[in-house]
């Protein structure tokens, strides 16, 4: 199910809303400068390869196509309506159309849950028709779709610009910004395949949309504009699916409402609520889709991907005929996560041969000021035939000798017979635009600076290395869920939903998440025998469900050595407690816990949200949690290398490894910790909040246990 | 004196440089392609408004112009000689400039320090004669300068390109990169004022190119491209005059070899030793210098700049007409540390009767897609003259409705009013051209995406910020120099560079950094009595010149409770060394030291450059600054702010204001340790190193006390 309540199975059929055989246009308008007026004409110039049918009750005919007063009165079969009507008049339209048999609508119109209010019911109206019709409905409040498949060649926006074709699919939550992205493209020379303004995506949404883009054989690479995700684990599951194996299509998305100010902004642009950062952040990690942060990277990273092979590696080869800009390449490959390539010896010795004594045989290569196309064939030749060399950058500053057109010839050619991905990166606007669109037309990805193409290829490197990384399967662990249920339904009987210590230390130990030795003593008797059996020293702890603040209350003794100092404690324990908190409180016993020795601490913990489930987190205790905010988060569940992956991702994680001579501490006993606690969360969707603070990490091999652990169940029971 | 040798008073007079009256063109060349043809040309067709002298024996005219043997032959008075003939003749030619009284050079020829061997030598060769003869030479192994100066316009370069006029002053380490730059302006409509290319600056450094731009009433905002900087401290002390007060000028840089590869690639480049990251940037911080990644972002940056006002704060109101470009401008207002805005209510009023009911009032305000130049009016207006706004950001999508020349006519007369300073962003880039035209040619600066304009007006608040702050005195505390002459001198004489710790605890005493309380005892009696005098627990520490490892050695004591204890401690330290180390051991006597009480820990650190001076560093103790690396790092002097704010800068400040409920540490007594150190090492040239670690910080009031120290004299004595 997804959130909007429909039971799918993905990829819904959305064939009809992108290929269309015939498309009525309800709303179409003879008065130019209306939205009615600017759809139709960009259907009809646009090449659209079916039918058109204006819908308007007062005009005989539009732009000189024959006008229809109604649905009803087409009389033929029509794939997809264009409603460009007045709000409240849309749901009739929709009600025509499933009378009619229309199974696709695009609803241009605004004026629903974007202004709140009646806008908010009359879109949930709109919802329930198509639901009830089985019609795909994509907006409300949408520029539309375009669809630069030769086979239909659909313009159904309001936009003054049809794009070029090309293989990006483009898919925005934004309308306006998709009229900016189109002049930009237009002026950059960029195509695409699909282009799609989703607007308040009442019915189809952001997930379908990309599942469909996934499938579609037009498409090599997917750009998102997003606000927000109506459900971050069925995002997970599609991207996923789209971003792996060998037929894997890479997906960049701009996630906006970033800062805490940013989504404040985008609750009151959309209607919608829009998740904490760290949630995207976690949904983009899991799913292989490469957040950017611009439009510029965006389209930046965009190039970088069609008609190019995927990178082995991240050893990156540099062609350069100027030191400046080669040094400035050196430094933005390192500051971008790649490797300069260490070449092999029988490359420097075949450079030595081709290039004059004064150029720079390393890496980066230096093919001098003077040099022409010959020289960069040779340097090519060599640094892509490399076996230390994953990718290559050519570098060209326009100077005197250079023979911008016909280096541009070369690299193209050198890109079609290399097995390795190469992009260009011609320094100017003017003198090597001849060579610019040399480039484009032979397919090698162009960047106007060196730091540009570098983070290209650096995005490009980080999808081949997501896409041929086998996704882990998810491991299912032997547990005992009898034990969590009973405590589940004591509590809930109970009424409370903060269930204690004890209790808790009980529900992850049934999942076997390590725990210090603890047991719950009624009498001094049993808590003696508790702690000789365990082992000295010990901490004895009230459990009361009462006692939310143990230390405050005096209901903590801790570092008890012996037998008489935990009877003692025990009695004390009771004194101070009752004596706070009044005779007739409720007491379940003392826990006796097993003092652990000194160990790193690290909080595991997990919260639930509405629209993305459980999100699991990882951090250092104390101040690197608290006060530097160095936390990982993950959406449950988590496969194992993303529980791996999870604890690696902390700034301090260094300090797990080991520090000033210390043993490493014991990471995978932390990584099980992590797939044992999602599995936990996984199973009891009652479960709110969970913290384990701190888990005592030792070092390699000796493994981890939770000193204390805290639930909290969901208010409303079921 | 600058470092190469030449005594100086900045600005040096580079008149004749930037604005000859004549110019000889020594190795002027008939042979097109060749740089002697091409630089001629640039010259005589850029408009050169001085007399052009072409000196070629060989030829008897150039481009129609006569033609001269040798510069004796011209026989008039010549400014500025441009030299272009291979590397050894230039040294004759230098010394025929000499004897025909030109005092300015620039050499274009290569063949020097770059190419290393005989290349060096001809270049130090180069540099004497230029000394001796008092003349300004710019290269060798340049591309050379353009004025743009309506006065002078003078191209004495190679590139293909004269750049358009303008107000960008550009200083290049790369020539490559020029003819790339130019190229890249040419397309994006970007003028100069002055451009030059410095190559080896075997005489005029990029100092004192910068020193003369920054008197340049031309120049607005000047740029440069560094790989190495020939003086740190007096970089810092130029630009700083350049940053401050009401009428400075922005000085932006990309200096590259930012990464370890990267500077390697520099140092095989250039020949000149590049320093270390940290260095650079301490440099660029204290000096006002925004340094910046990208080419795109130094231009970007760069138009932020000139014939706008000054933002008085970081207070950002954004207009747009579209919703999802109003996030995207947020979230960058946010990420580039600017605020949001908040509007006064009057202004949420005004607005309310002039805009839509849909339109959303509140900072980002929403005109809304069919919104035409009258709104954009109405929001300016309010918008702008809302106090709580100190910068406004226009953002335009091109809809259906939008008139974008109208708008951008808007937007230029609103920056013409205003005292507060306006970008815009007109999104795309073909619909939008005509408004952008207007935009440039009303000098308002403007970016294709939000999060440029966003960005360039972070730089520029920056800027701002920093031109308006007064940079405090230094401050000079009484010290006791001859208690650190004497220890000194004992130390050198001894033959002794590294001083051991009592030694350097007195140093540091006599300088006033608070120290633990401490006394040399030369027996068991006076240790006794020293401890007494302190006051227990004290730390003993074996003190001799040849005990290294004090604790391997068994040389320290530390809890002593008390005499008896310090007693014993003194006898088993004595016989511990002794039987490691033997008999005849050097000892001085035991260091007894009051053990202070657990606080924060903290390392205060000096090391000293060639090219740069003593480098303080200041980082949290323990795994902060081992494990971290979060240090941060300033050149002395310090100036008071730059001590406060070099202690703020590392990214674990917040455990100094006290987490936890802690009390916040005493950051002042550190400010003033920093700033007492910064003194010593200004004032004793013969450090080498030094290090305080730790330096105990006690909660606020409660002062610091250096717990250790070690100090390493240079090797060569004076």
């Amino acid at each position: 199910m997804n959130t909007n309540g429909r039971e799918t199975t993905r990829p819904r059929d959305l064939r009809g809303l992108f290929s269309p055989q015939s498309i009525a246009v309800v709303g179409a308008s003879r008065t130019e400068g209306s939205v009615g007026h600017a759809l139709f004409r960009n259907l009809l110039l646009g090449g659209y390869t079916g039918v058109l049918y204006p819908v308007n009750p007062k005009a005989r005919s539009i732009l000189g196509v024959k006008c229809y007063k109604s649905l009803t009165e087409i009389g033929e079969p029509v794939d997809l309506a264009v409603i460009i009507v007045p709000g409240r008049i849309v749901l009739k339209v929709l009600e025509e159309c499933a009378a009619c048999g229309v199974g696709n609508a695009i609803v241009i119109s605004a004026g629903f849950k974007e202004v709140g209010g009646d806008g908010v019911k009359l879109e949930r109206q709109l919802v329930a028709i198509a639901r009830k019709h089985n019609i795909n409905v994509l907006g409300p409040n949408c520029l539309g779709l375009v669809s630069m498949d030769p086979a239909t060649l659909m313009n159904a926006t309001f936009a003054r610009d049809m794009p070029m074709p090309g293989n990006i699919g483009f898919i925005s939550q934004s309308g306006a910004l998709c009229c900016a992205i189109l002049d930009y493209a237009k002026g950059a020379g960029i195509g695409f395949s699909q282009f799609i303004s989703f607007g308040n995506k009442a019915d189809v949404s952001e997930i379908d949309l990309l599942a469909y883009l996934g499938q579609d054989p037009l498409t090599q690479v997917i750009l998102m504009y997003i606000e927000d995700l109506s459900d971050g684990p069925e995002f997970v599951r599609v991207a996923q699916g789209i971003t792996h194996g060998p037929h894997a299509k890479p997906i960049l998305a701009i996630k906006t409402g970033r800062t805490p100010q940013g989504a404040a902004a985008a609750s009151s642009h959309t209607g919608s609520l829009a998740g904490s950062d760290e949630v995207y952040e976690a949904v983009f990690i899991q799913s292989g889709v490469l957040r950017v942060e611009t439009i510029e990277d965006l389209f930046h990273y965009a190039q970088a991907f069609p008609n190019q092979p995927m990178p082995a590696g991240r050893r990156i080869g540099i062609v350069t005929n100027a030191g400046g800009p080669g040094i400035m390449a050196t430094d933005a490959c390192i500051r971008y996560g790649l490797e300069l390539a260490k070449f092999r010896d029988y490359t420097e010795k075949s450079l030595r041969f081709q290039l004059p004594a004064t150029a720079s045989l390393r890496n980066p290569v230096d093919v001098i000021g003077d040099a022409r196309h010959d020289r960069y064939q040779a340097a090519l030749d060599a640094v892509c035939a490399d076996e230390n060399t994953d990718a290559t950058v050519v570098i060209v500053t326009p100077q005197n000798m250079t023979d911008v057109t016909e280096i541009a010839r070369v690299v193209v050619e050198s890109a079609g017979f290399s097995k390795k991905p190469i992009c260009a990166c011609f320094m100017g606007l003017v003198d090597v635009s001849a060579g610019v669109d040399i480039l484009r037309k032979g397919n090698v990805p162009h960047y106007s600076f060196p730091e540009d193409a570098m983070r290209a290829m650096a995005a490009r490197c980080s999808f081949a290395q997501w896409a041929r990384t086998p996704l882990k399967d998810f491991k299912t662990f032997d547990v005992d869920k009898n034990t969590v249920r009973r405590v589940f339904e004591t509590e809930r009987k109970a009424g409370r939903t903060r269930i204690i210590e004890v209790r808790a230390l009980e529900v992850l130990r049934a999942y076997g998440v390590p725990t210090a030795p603890f047991e719950l003593a009624a009498t001094a008797e049993d808590a003696a025998r508790a702690a000789n059996d365990m082992g000295y020293p010990v901490v004895l702890k009230i459990a009361s469900p009462k006692v939310l603040h143990k230390t405050e209350s005096g209901g903590v003794k801790i570092k008890l050595a012996d037998e008489a100092a935990v009877r003692a404690g025990f009695d004390e324990i009771l004194a101070n407690v009752k004596s706070k908190l009044g005779d007739d409180l409720e007491i379940w016993g003392i826990l006796v816990q097993k003092m652990l020795p000194p160990a790193k601490e690290v909080i595991l913990g997990v919260t639930r949200d509405a629209k993305f489930g459980p999100l699991i987190m990882f951090g250092l205790g104390g101040i690197y949690t608290e006060a530097l905010r160095d936390v990982a988060f993950r959406l449950a569940p988590l496969r194992p290398n993303v529980a791996d992956e999870m604890i690696r991702d902390i700034r301090s994680y260094r300090l797990l490894e080991g520090v000033r001579g210390e043993r490493p501490s014991d990471v995978p006993a932390v990584a099980e910790a992590l797939l044992r606690l999602s599995q936990l969360v996984t199973d009891w969707p009652e479960i709110q909040e969970l913290d384990i603070n701190p888990l005592m990490v030792f070092p390699s091999g000796d493994g981890a246990a939770a000193a204390d652990g805290r639930i909290i169940l969901a208010e409303s029971a079921e």
